[in-house]
Order: structure tokens, then sequence, then C-alpha cells
């Protein structure tokens, strides 16, 4: 505490990311990093661009991978806004587009929501989800609060499809709709191709979990020109070089190489299914994920005993003290030898509680 | 123009940065860049972390970056906030210490102080500097707004000493003194060492021009930890991984490899001085600079019409439609080479338009 912050500043609550231990022994299923290293395609990119250059500043509209973006998802470019993560494009659109409105989203959701709606002042109100985790758009249609999802949902992995968010973007066309689809990816329908027809509809995307780039930084937004436009203009207030060269270089590399895309995608799935199969067989519920984790809960053993007894064995999970979700563990999908060895240690485990 | 739009959208005047022009063609002294590419030894830091570690989060508190800062500064690194260049940290800082309030800045001066002004509604004053464009410590003295310099000024080039700077934090201990350095490096006096004594004292500082690192977009600010901890408060409201991880590597050896700074800057003082004196033999005057750029208006010819005959001949300086400094040209020190080239056809454009 300082005299000098403004009142503000003592009220703010941060959000705390998952734990990023330097130590390599560690089986790390905690902050769902990508199972895989970044494409070779894109680790030669970086090569090319780590040299001389680099004492210029990087192109402040990110041209190139803007171009990238537009060829990818099949959108102008206009339509495109890039900043520093998911993170940062979506802190800029919560001061652009929500600063001191009333803005709806779940109960269960990312924990960073409630931050910046802090942040900037935002009324925010968190609607339950159903008993399953799952949600029922009904009850949020004909909201004239904006609402921001994460769909697939995060820590839930749950999804809702295309038309469930045509639904609710129609069903109020003055009514902001964000679509946060961090995790998108594995399996997920994207409402890209809705925002042709909704000017009210606002995606976003990370290339964190996606394409293996957590280590980099690089989000965008896919809207209308004019929401763009708004979040070029706050961008260009706040700082006009947000992704550095190599950011850029790597995250234009990782978007034109679908094929990785399309192999990456099914070698979580798989993998994903081996764990889920496997935990149901010891007594787990584990959701239906359709991202690059689990949410799951033991028949019987607290969520807090088996999160410090896999910690015990050097796997890290994530887990949360809140209410509702106490008893759950969110996992990320690692590597087929990660998944086989987090089951036998979850074996040792269940039957050691229970047996 | 969008009717999601927040109603202060429409007011913000953005930040126009320096042109980036792709053409290699061109002799670009209009950004500020370092004549010299960076360190051998941050290239070779680049390529030892460009590997499969990126698919990992990047360290939220960039602890590696701040205990390198920490041994070069000699201040602990409970002093020291990093962030996404010095821009972003000064529009955290902005945020968390100057936020509606009465700031007092220069009328000729870095052009983000009046846009960070606009997004986080600060009063901003704007005292004018002297007809020489110095600046008089006197009366900047004893007010009660927080003051933004920075120090060497830009785009003037002129410093304040560390005396001046201590007198204005010492003629009231109750106003925040903010200092943007980043221009360091050059043969300014830092304030760093008043930190200490002065829980008023902010310093920030930028690796874009000391560490031909432009194309990193990493900075920092030192002050006492209060101050640093609004900034790290409102930095894990907003993003908690705004460097990623070859930004952090290459900035810790970027700072790490003090010999290179040191030679570094020497050659471009030396730069400095030749390109002063070459354009003083032909009618220029040129102030005094402590900064990688000199700021320069010819006894006859108007600044908009040597800009234009440079920019004809592939040369590209900054300059400025603004009436007080309307005559006059903002140079970056380059090579010598591009030094020599410049005063060649400064000496074909004076003779052609005088002679």
């Amino acid at each position: 505490m300082s005299r000098f912050w403004i009142d503000k500043i003592s009220g703010l609550k941060p959000y705390v990311p998952g734990e990023q231990p330097t130590s390599d022994s560690l089986i790390k299923l905690n902050t769902n990093e990508h199972a895989l290293p970044p494409a070779e395609s894109v680790l030669a990119a970086l090569r090319s661009a780590s040299g001389e250059a680099l004492r210029r500043y990087p192109d402040p509209t990110a041209s190139a991978l803007r171009s990238a973006i537009s060829a990818a998802e099949s959108v102008p470019p206009d339509q495109i806004f890039v900043g520093n993560g998911s993170d940062e494009v979506l802190a800029h659109l919560w001061f652009a587009l929500l600063k001191g409105r009333r803005v709806q989203t779940l109960d269960t959701t990312y924990g960073f929501y409630p931050v910046w709606a802090g942040l900037y002042d935002a009324v925010l109100t968190e609607v339950p989800v159903l008993e399953d985790f799952s949600v029922d758009v009904d009850t949020l249609k004909n909201d004239d609060a904006a609402i921001v999802l994460a769909n697939p949902n995060a820590p839930t992995g749950r999804a809702l499809t295309r038309d469930d968010i045509a639904l609710l973007a129609d069903s109020n066309s003055d009514r902001l709709v964000v679509v946060d689809e961090a995790y998108f990816g594995f399996g997920a329908e994207t409402a890209v191709p809705l925002i042709a027809d909704h000017d009210n509809l606002i995606v976003t995307r990370s290339l964190s979990k996606s394409h293996a780039l957590a280590g980099m930084r690089v989000g965008y937004a896919i809207a209308q020109p004019d929401l763009i436009e708004g979040l070029i203009r706050v961008k260009d207030s706040f700082n006009s070089y947000p992704l550095d060269a190599l950011a850029q270089a790597a995250a234009a590399a990782a978007i034109q190489d679908t094929q990785w895309l399309e192999n990456a995608s099914r070698e979580v799935r798989e993998v994903r299914e081996v764990m889920s199969a496997g935990l149901r067989a010891i007594g787990f519920e584990v959701l239906p994920s359709q991202a690059n984790f689990i949410f799951t809960e033991h028949q019987s053993l607290a969520g807090r005993q088996i999160f410090d007894a896999l910690r015990a064995r050097d796997i890290l999970v994530r887990r949360w003290d809140k209410e509702r979700i106490e008893n759950w563990l969110r996992i990320s999908v690692g590597t087929m030898a990660q998944a086989e060895q987090l089951l036998v240690v979850m074996r040792e485990i269940v039957s050691a509680e229970t047996g």
C-alpha cells in the first residue's frame, strides 16, 4: 500500500495463474499447455527471425500475422485484432466494450473475467451452470447485458454448439456476445462463421493451447470491423507494439501450418479419451471435454486429498478452493506416456485410500 | 464507430508511432532504433531458448530477468517491475498512480503522455520548455501535481542532471515524480541512485534503444517496493504474462552484457558528434543531445522542405506538424556510414536550396 496508489488499486483482486514450477521432474498437467512441442515450422521461423533485425521495432499492425489468420479463418484482415495472448485481447475488449456496463457470465468459468470486471468497473452477474456443469442457453437468452462465454468452457471442458451461440446472438441483436475460444482446436465448433451475419458477436482465440505456443503470448479477436476498430483504438492508446517480432513470426508460421494443427489436435483427443476411460474405470466422474483438459471428481475421495497425493508423487494438476468445484480436479491432457503414468498413480491412490 | 463502444472510445486520440517501412533500401533514421544490431550474446540466448519449451507458459514474474536487472542496477528485485516495452510499463503506471489525477509534463516531450492521460482521465498540464528547449526546474518545483518527465527528453535530446531530479523530488515529498529514461545509456545521468532515499520517485527504462532490442518489447520500472506493488497489482489484473519466454531470455542476456552496452554507447556518441558537427557546418542548429538522436533546425530552410528532400533521397527522419517544432527534425543516430551519407545528402539539399 502506497499513498500514491489510486483508490482502486487496494481493492483489486488480481488473477492467480497456475503454478509454473522450474523443476523438470514434475509431470505438469496444471495449466493446459499443449502436450506436444510447437511445430518444426515455427521453430524454423524463429531461427530465421532471431537476427540483427531485432534492433528494429516490430510491425505495429502485425500485418503478416493478420494475413495468415485471415487465410486460415476465411475472414478479411480488417476483422482481425491481435494481442499479447488472448488475455491482453480480452483486457482491451473489457475496456473498449464492457467498461462500466452490465455483463453476464457463468458462475463456473475462466477466473479472469471477474478480475477484468473489477479493473474496468463492469457490473458482473454470474449465472449458475446446471448441476452437470452444462449451460442452459434458454436462461441466458433475451437479456440486455453483454455476455462473455468461454467455449469450450474452463474448467469444465464442456462446449456449446454453434447453433447455441447463434441463438444467443439472435435473441437480442443489441447485446454484445463475446465467445472466448481459448480452447479452440480440440473438437468444439467455432462461432467464427457466424460473424459475417452478426455485428454483435466477437470471438477471441489463443495460440497458447491449440498451437503449443503458451511461451510466445499471442492471441486474437475476430469480429466485424467496427468492433475491431474499437479494440485498435484502445491498444494504440496503450502500447503500440504488444507483439514482438519473434512472437509475430512464430504465430504466423503456426497459423499457416494447418497440417500440424490437425495432427496435434487428433493426438490430444486420443490421449483425452484414454485418460477419461482410465479414470472412469476407477470411480471418477469425467465430464465430456472438448478441450485439452478434463474436469473430474472421484465418487468417494476428496479433491484436495487426490491433489495432494498426486503432488507427493510429482504430478501437478489444478484445483480451486471454491465451494461448487472444491472436489473437482482439472487435469491437462499430456502425452500418452504422461497419461499412462497418471493412471498408474491414480490407481495406486484410489486403491490405497478406498481399499 | 460501433453502438457497442463505450463513450470514451470515439474520443481517444491514439498515439501514432513513426513509420516502419518494409523497404530495406531506405536509410531509416526516424524511430531511434539503435545503429548497431543486438549483442551476439543476446542472439545466442535466443537460439538456446527457441525450442520445445515454448509450449510452456513463461515465468509470469520474469524472475531471471529481474535478477539480471537487479545486479546491473544495484537495486533489490522487489524494486523492479518489467513489462512489454516501457510503453506498457508506463501505461500501467498511469493507471495505478495517475488515473484521474492532476499530472504535469512538458509541452515538448514524448507524444504518448497525453494519450495515456486521455485513456485514464488524468488532468494534464503541459508546462512550456524554454526557448532553447531546456527545462527550468525552478518553475516545476513545489507543485502538488504528479510530474512525468522524459530524461533525456524526446524529441529534444536535452537532459536534466540527477541533481535536478533530486531537487524536484525533494521539493514536495507527497508529489510523485516519474522519470522516463527510455534514452538511458547515451550519456545522461540516471536517477536510479535517488530511489533509495525517495519513495516518491519512479524511473522507467526501455531496452529498445540502449540495448538495440526494439523488436523484443521489454521495459522496466525501478521504485521502492510499494510503488512497484501497485504496478504488479494492475498488471496481474490485466495480463499475467506480458513478456514471452524469448523476450525474457533476450532481455536478461542483454542486461548482463555490460561490455556491449559500453562499447555500443561509445560508438553512438561518436557518430552523434560527427553528425552534429557536420550539420552545424552547413547552417543547422543542433541541440546538445544525450540521446541516440539529434534535434535540429536549419537557419534558412523549412523543416518540411528538408524532410521531403531527404525522403526523396531515401532517407527517413521524423518531423511533427506541431507549431513550436514544425521546423525541427529529429534524426536518429545511425552508423558512421549512414551519418556520412546523411551529411552528403544534406550538403546537396542545402546548396541546391540556398545556393
